[in-house]
């Protein structure tokens, strides 16, 4: 089996840009795809390649192998599953917070989908046993496509239950998850930047530093 | 053991009162309950108290107990504590994605506390197997709270990880996940009352249909 990873720099996690610069945004997506990729090894997952439309935004180093396609994200990566032979792992960049035992649980499922569903409707993590007959819709309700999908192939799916795995940071209000629950880069990062208004009877909240603050308005 | 749920039906959910009436939240926290108790007699609990300061708020027929207390959340459950002398399961009214399946593991845990977290830093299942030692304190960020309560008192710990169980339904934004992801009472509601925005790069959103504005807008 291998693994993907969607992966954009310039420019990425544009609903972050209330609170954090275009420069920020661009460290944190490095430091969240440097977590996923720990994790991705961490559980033994050997073969890792990164689909990005920009090879040089991708540091050296990450002992990954760099597939570049400058089509869409769903082209992208159907063009990508149409070459494989083995089964697939298609995980975001925006997934902090899943650990290496996630990634053991779903590539050990017998289903042929294993799908992680993301905040509204999305899909963070698919697993993917014959990428010969899935083709995968991102955008748009993915959840919901991706079920459909598995369906009208008559392909079986087990729906991956984690809060860890299911939080995908990419609104301000997921910040204060990766602080409370996170451990690696892109959380050490998060809490430099970022303090937590407590939420009295609400959720807890996370607002840029004024030192943040400062550079935003820059 | 036994089951405690925390219930206030009179003006419940303020943060939802951009999206649905007084009424409308007053019902929905009502079919909100059913869920969570008809979950947790599945898991198999017989003895579920409902802790209310308004005990004519809880419709007869449920099969549960009353424990009416006009003190605040946590003053409540804290004395409600001290007249327990067994494990005791703290489960909030607002979890209509929790599944009987979930309260099975947590109960069948050796840990001296489970904690489900909510979002933005809540506690939206705690599991005491030793009410005598254990005080709950909720509202700003609670799960570090109760992280540090055991930690304090030298109590194990375990977080339970689940997206479904984390799922407290207390801002708009958390509607769709109820919609996508929901079977019961509560999910039927809401897929009544609300429509569904595809996200296009983004999430999904829920927003009242037609028929709910109008009385929203009454």
């Amino acid at each position: 089996m291998r693994a993907v990873i969607p992966y954009k720099k310039e420019n990425a996690k544009s609903r972050l840009s209330n609170v954090m610069t275009k420069t920020q945004r661009e460290t944190f997506v490095e430091l969240m795809l440097k977590d996923v990729i720990g994790c991705l090894k961490e559980a033994g997952i050997t073969t890792i390649d990164i689909l990005t439309p920009s090879p040089k935004e991708v540091e050296e180093g990450y002992g990954v192998s760099i597939v570049e396609d400058e089509a869409d994200l769903n082209e992208a990566l159907n063009s990508y599953l149409e070459n494989q032979n083995e089964p697939i792992l298609i995980i975001m960049a925006d997934l902090p917070l899943v650990r290496p035992e996630h990634i053991q649980d779903i590539i050990s499922s017998d289903e042929d989908i294993v799908i992680v569903p993301g905040k509204g409707g999305g899909t963070n993590v698919l697993y993917i046993q014959r990428p010969d007959i899935f083709r995968v819709k991102y955008y748009n309700s993915s959840f919901e496509n991706h079920c459909n999908i598995a369906c009208r192939e008559g392909l079986s799916l087990a729906k991956y239950d984690s809060f860890m795995a299911s939080t995908d940071i990419d609104e301000p209000h997921d910040i204060v998850e990766l602080i409370l629950h996170g451990e690696g880069l892109a959380r050490e990062y998060a809490e430099n930047n970022f303090g937590k208004k407590k939420g009295g009877k609400g959720r807890v909240k996370a607002h840029p530093l004024q030192h943040s603050q400062k550079s935003l308005s820059s």
